[in-house]
């Protein structure tokens, strides 16, 4: 492959992926099984766990073709945890699309769900002998993370006393686990020593925090055109994710009560959000948390600096910055 | 381990099986997860599936301790199969004791389920280098039977036309798969070769047919008392078992329709179940069906007296013959 622009190595490297995902997409004996495993395999995505795995990969020297179906694997992952969340979240549509439950039933979901789990530990296999065995246990250790979160993310619906760190512990668990394995994975591939995979690992960790907490912000801050859920949503249904317990924590040094009042209704009416997001502004709750971003995105970025120079790791640090300024 | 009879063998081995999964009890946080896995690891059971493994593995001079991690895997894999099966059945009890998504609620239990495979795979790793791929690329395949197998023995529910052949394809895929990968994985701790490896999975075949067939005999022969479902359970529910398939494939032949009409309304009522126990008796579905028993059992006992001389051997052989007989 010719090494020219980022955005060309992106390109190339959804096409890498995609092509993948498209072999996958077998449409074999039990239909029942098949169809919908197809239905979701074509949802369209920015695939940014392979993309990382491949320019993790490129930046350690690795074996491009290994990067290819390992990284597919962390997004096939990703999809098998979305199937099954969904399921939980009772979630009729994601990204516009009818989820699966809804379309088949919660039974073939779960199924599906299973396969694409098995599937993912499956092209796992691509690894050399000599990272297979350190590659499989990330993964092990990835699966017990994103269960703990899950379960921990339920648990919070019906808490009352959430606090910051227990959410930050969820997100690390729910988002940033994977992506430090994707990065990892990446390393692997490319031989990268104990300090390297550390250091990647410490990357994604950020890079994750970021993610998480710009998704939160961007429920109340999005366009909603682009958002494709309402704006405001999170507050609205009292979901204790950032900004919320953010608004919480400095009420209890001011002594406000209306955010207080806003967790203990369980929410908020739709006409009370853009109150809701005024006073999160005044609160100064807003920039903190545009804060909080910056700071995991910036220190995401200076330890990507210190990967080995490479296509890779501009790539790394692209997706850094894009992520810190998305609006949707 | 002092080698003596097969009894003491049986009894040593799953008291090293009850001891890991004993050591996979852990009860830390989030016990929103951990306490339903504690809790359904804690469910006693013959674990016929690690014993396979741990007789194979000694037939082929196998490490004991690779042989009970991996043994063990195949336990906890066939409890996630279980648990998300339930959800699947909307099953309230199983032998006795509630599921978990009863006792707690559906989310849990597919985060469970979700857990417990992630955790079978986790425990593969016992597999020395030499080994492993082969054991994950075996355990790949056997996930994928699973979920097939599933799929097809829920379409069946509703599908009016369920040949004898569907039904073996799908009971080979959701029993004989995991009992040959137990026993292959047995065989693989102890370096086994290529036609062995085939010899073992030639034996699970059999093993798992004879298996099922009893199943759905003593869903109608069994002693209430001792097997904990209402005697009859599968006529009256419609099910298409082996019993009423074969009984479909007699009537066809003789012009007679009883069995269509079960078939056609969905399954016929209690106080019809000794009449339909006397048909079948009278039409030769009962000797013909544990005659596939019979003939199952004597081909994986045949085939299982081709393996190396040892009380690995043994073992199978007594655990071929008491599947035979068993009466729940």
């Amino acid at each position: 492959m010719e090494k020219t622009t980022v955005l060309e190595f992106l390109q190339q490297n959804l096409q890498s992926v995609e092509q993948v995902l498209t072999q996958l997409k077998v449409l074999s004996e039990p239909k029942g099984l098949y169809e919908p495993v197809s239905y979701i395999l074509d949802s369209k995505g920015k695939r940014l766990r392979p993309q990382l795995t491949l320019a993790a990969a490129d930046a350690f020297s690795g074996d491009r073709d290994v990067a290819v179906q390992v990284g597919t694997a962390m997004e096939v992952f990703h999809i098998f945890t979305l199937v099954h969340d969904d399921i939980m979240d009772k979630a009729e549509t994601r990204r516009g699309r009818t989820t699966i439950h809804t379309k088949w039933d919660e039974a073939t979901a779960i199924l599906v769900g299973d396969y694409l789990m098995g599937k993912a530990g499956e092209m796992l296999l691509a690894l050399p002998d000599q990272q297979l065995r350190s590659g499989l246990e990330r993964f092990s250790l990835t699966v017990r993370e994103l269960c703990e979160g899950q379960i921990r993310d339920m648990e919070f619906e019906t808490s009352s006393n959430v606090s910051m760190d227990a959410y930050l512990q969820m997100i690390d668990q729910k988002t940033s686990a994977l992506i430090k394995t994707s990065l990892i994975l990446g390393g692997l591939t490319g031989n990268a020593d104990k300090e390297s995979l550390q250091h990647l690992d410490h990357i994604g960790f950020h890079m994750g925090r970021a993610f998480q907490i710009q998704d939160d912000l961007l429920d109340l801050t999005a366009d909603s055109d682009d958002w494709g859920k309402p704006v405001g949503g999170d507050l609205m249904s009292g979901k204790k994710a950032y900004l919320l317990l953010e608004a919480l924590r400095v009420e209890t040094t001011t002594g406000n009560s209306y955010f207080h009042r806003v967790a203990e209704n369980g929410g908020l009416a739709s006409t009370e959000v853009d109150k809701a997001k005024h006073l999160l502004d005044e609160m100064g709750v807003l920039s903190s948390t545009q804060n909080a971003v910056r700071h995991h995105s910036n220190e995401a970025l200076r330890l990507a600096k210190l990967l080995p120079e490479s296509l890779g790791r501009l790539t790394i640090e692209s997706l850094i910055e894009k992520m810190a300024v998305r609006s949707h």
